[in-house]
């Protein structure tokens, strides 16, 4: 919806992953940062079979053919002015600047908006992802300007490391000054309205679609112009409507009232 | 540090996967869950084997055993009140109301915040995604209120199921309104501060560190009190202090003199 960065902030950020060891993983980071508009991937000291399973991957965006593959963590590094790296807290206590995703991710962002000094060509900032077993070393922290610490629950604080890129990738690329639309520019797609008291649950609404239904059957009413089955676009219609649940109730009752009268006539000769 | 949901909000959360079909997304999505707190999932119509397979998987969370397993997404969606899909807008234009991310896990945090009104057990919202191959159908969107559309790429929207659920449960368990903590709890980590001036280059830091390593080697000194290896430490501090270019400059100077001064008196008699 227009929200994530241009082109040219996007081509700033390295990406970079420290010893991989899965290649779904480093499959399924290149697919993130495809997913939210980066290109630029380094992978240092990969298991070498394991990087060459992940680049000959059906699928495999070419992003993962053209990343750049070093020995050494400050090769991959070279031209970056801000370095973060990720991880969580239950195992480190590092000596670097702890930041918040939301907070990491903005300063990533700002470090985004101006071209690298010397060439334009190339990056100005990375993000670090440490490999499956143990995240990034001290060493490898070493060589961050602080460590982006995700926020995730105690009893499983450790991230798998595809997901970690994907959440990371998500926060950096979206834009905190972006209104969301309200109204996408589409189509004539309604809001979703505010509740105006108790919600109905969806049994609730199930059995209110399956009145409804069977008042139209014995009226032998079908909507017109819906191209969708008349159930679906019945239960389409009860969401966007919202009803609250004391809506709901008068509209049951309305349709029970319905269906009775409707069988009385019937009774009759 | 503690931004997320309580227990009891994480807990009114319904995840619903429709029909997934790779048992390493599965449980991916169980794992995403348990990163941010969430217990309750629910799979309609899993291929038998697959589900089998995701379930008995090695380290497979305690909440995959405990997911319900339902023929019928109406089913699964009983008690819930607010009902969300997720998908990408590329291939298909739903009549439900569209929102953002962001917009979406607000409205679904709301619904969170009070217990259901018949049964505080159960839950009070869900979030829905899709197969990996089609995502959701216009069938189960019609179970939904709205349709939750990531900001993804045009080159390359579709996400992977289980990154996805990653993305939209750490949208979810943020809170928006927490300030995130600039130095944090558990020590005495130093803040990340704004640079002033052009930020140097990894490589530039690195020829700094060289030359500052190379003195201290000449003039026989170590840093005491480190554990971490000198080089690994004066990387550290480097970052920590975020000299800008000019800083560099004269630092790299002073040094070069400080080489050269010693040089000088080696060479005298």
């Amino acid at each position: 919806m227009g929200c994530l960065l241009t082109p040219e902030q996007s081509e700033r950020l390295l990406v970079v992953l420290v010893s991989p060891r899965n290649p779904l993983n480093i499959g399924a980071a290149a697919r993130a940062m495809a997913n939210f508009g980066f290109q630029r991937l380094a992978i240092v000291a990969p298991f070498a079979v394991n990087w060459a399973e992940a680049k000959s991957a059906v699928g495999a965006p070419d992003l993962l053919r053209d990343a750049q593959v070093c020995e050494t963590l400050d090769e991959a590094l070279a031209p970056c002015q801000l370095v973060l790296g990720t991880g969580s807290l239950d195992k480190r206590r590092p000596v670097q600047a702890i930041v918040t995703l939301p907070e990491g991710a903005a300063r990533l962002r700002q470090a985004l908006n101006t071209p690298h000094p010397g060439d334009p060509a190339r990056p100005t900032a990375a993000i670090l992802f440490g490999s499956e077993k143990h995240g990034l070393t001290a060493d490898d922290l070493s060589f961050c300007h602080g460590l982006i610490a995700i926020d995730t629950a105690e009893a499983q604080p450790s991230m798998n490391l595809g997901q970690a890129v994907a959440v990371c990738l998500y926060e950096i690329a979206r834009n905190p000054d972006a209104q969301p639309p309200l109204v996408p520019h589409r189509g004539a797609n309604p809001t979703l309205s505010s509740p105006t008291g108790e919600m109905p649950e969806t049994e609730q609404l199930e059995r209110l679609a399956t009145l409804v239904t069977e008042v139209m059957e014995r009226v032998d009413y079908t909507i017109r112009g819906q191209k969708a089955s008349s159930s679906e676009s019945l239960r389409i219609l009860l969401r966007r409507l919202m009803p609250n649940e004391a809506d709901m109730r008068r509209i049951m009752g309305l349709f029970r009232r319905i269906l009775w009268q409707l069988a009385r006539q019937n009774e009759k000769p």
